[in-house]
């Protein structure tokens, strides 16, 4: 029997991401309003959230600066005119992209800037540069992350020579990132495993990042915590890339550390997503990203379904079926 | 590490049963047209669902005939203007509450029904009836099941003499049924420990019916698989009262016997489960579902807060909180 934290007590090492901004800015080309991010910024702060994720540090020579919001770009300058001197326990992160971030010159000194954690995302097969990039950004002084993406088209072989790589860098966190929403429960279980080899030898911790291509972030979540899982990803509303993320609300409902309160969630839901919403952003659990979660794919085809306002769900399923 | 039924294999004991038009029936008082009806069990004839229940066998004396459409009651003769003789392998169950129905009339000897399965729903203190009820329907030769509602809010010590109780009847399976969508799956494999202890001493099979405020119906569902439980509900879109319930679409994918086939359900719910949504009959994961569920309570307020189509839900939150 697993006793998920103990359900009735917790572990204080839990550290809660809000990924909002970078997740659901996949959804929106990162257009929030700085009232939106204002707002999002003393919601984290109210309920408790260890870390906010402002977005991605993209490089300007491969994103054209108008085609998207702000928090595609990060410059130290605009999280500075949310956040001021952030003399807070919220700590500010941004995601570094291998191969479309120019972080030699756009991740600058820590001390110069509002950021404490970059989080470098990766698949296994660009590892190297991810070692290039982490040691970069802790020389400059940051908490550092390695995010490895697709997790759930890795081979177990491949994944511990990369953590043994990861492991030997000075990267603090090892994340777990389900991009396609294919795991069950009971293989987070072994994925965590895996990963819990090389954090014990090399003293990392792990975080997870789940999608909720068949209603199991919040699950693979929660089985996460159970399995030693410190660093959790959750985002408002679940918004995120297709069928999106583990929902913060439910999650900070379920950590019973008296220091996380759901309440500043539901409000800001309330307010401010309900709105993006109406306005006609959508995401969330549906048919066309079932499949592509339990087929383990991209979702990239069933987010131009849904771009699309097909409904078709069967020739959809047809089509995909019909690629293998 | 649980390994879910082996992930890749299958166990054949493995039943599911289609409770669309049943629980689903609760958010639209049972309006279903003679097609949808007609085609949902095609759906489940083609996608090897192994039960179909059509509904309630209510007491016509307690509800209104003209409030409720036919699957509130349930007469043999409207089933079989359905199903014929249903020379299928696909079998008809219909529910029938303790104390909303009149069994003893309203129940036909089963020679003489299509129906197979008399899903008897009881609260835990209201054991003694379902006892009778269910030796009612074993004469008449049915299969019968005895679903135990608001599994959440029983004592341990309760529910051991309960199923001691239902052990020593000629009852078939044993349900638990999280009606407040309370649960977390640790808590699910605690309550499937304790059945198990019972279904193993009366030689008993174990099902279980979940409720998806907490996103988590599929999630326990298969968590409960894992833990050896047989019977399975699930509904086509998670149609059922309030946040709804395990998604077929998803459980049909997950499950590995060849048998099973999601596809049918896809193209029903692309045909026939769309058109009721734009219709306006609401169900599904929502922030006043979650807060019932958190707070382990039965969800009628937040379904009264669903149909004034509302969408204060901190205001909500302070209200239910309010009546603590």
């Amino acid at each position: 029997m697993k006793e998920i934290s103990k359900l009735l007590s917790y572990r204080p090492d839990i550290k809660v991401v809000d990924a909002t901004l970078r997740d659901g800015g996949l959804v929106n080309d990162f257009f929030f309003s700085d009232d939106f991010v204002k707002a999002l910024y003393n919601a984290n702060l109210r309920s408790g959230v260890d870390y906010m994720e402002f977005g991605y540090k993209a490089d300007r020579e491969m994103f054209d600066e108008n085609k998207f919001g702000k928090c595609k770009f990060c410059d130290d300058d605009y999280i500075r005119s949310i956040v001021g001197e952030n003399n807070t326990d919220l700590k500010i992160a941004v995601m570094a992209d291998v191969g479309r971030c120019n972080y030699k010159q756009d991740i600058i000194e820590r001390k110069d800037s509002p950021i404490d954690l970059i989080r470098v995302a990766t698949y296994l097969h660009t590892i190297p540069t991810a070692v290039d990039m982490i040691e970069d950004a802790k020389r400059k002084g940051y908490e550092v992350s390695c995010n490895i993406m697709a997790i759930s088209n890795t081979q177990e072989g491949d994944l511990r020579v990369a953590l043994d790589i990861l492991g030997q860098s000075p990267v603090d966190v090892f994340y777990i990132v389900d991009s396609f929403g294919a795991l069950y429960p009971e293989q987070i279980q072994r994925i965590v495993s895996i990963f819990e080899e090389a954090a014990t030898k090399y003293n990392k911790k792990i975080g997870i990042h789940a999608h909720n291509n068949q209603q199991l972030a919040f699950a693979n979540t929660i089985e996460a915590v159970g399995d030693g899982v410190d660093w959790l990803d959750a985002t408002y509303s679940s918004m995120g890339r297709g069928a999106g993320n583990c929902a913060m609300e439910l999650l900070l409902s379920f950590l019973k550390n008296p220091k996380y309160n759901a309440f500043p969630v539901i409000k800001f839901i309330e307010e401010h997503m309900l709105p993006l919403r109406e306005q006609g952003v959508v995401w969330g659990y549906d048919l066309q990203y079932m499949m592509t979660g339990i087929l383990n794919r991209h979702p990239r085809s069933a987010i131009a379904f849904t771009k699309e306002k097909r409904k078709d769900y069967s020739e959809f399923y047809k089509e995909i079926i019909a690629l293998d």
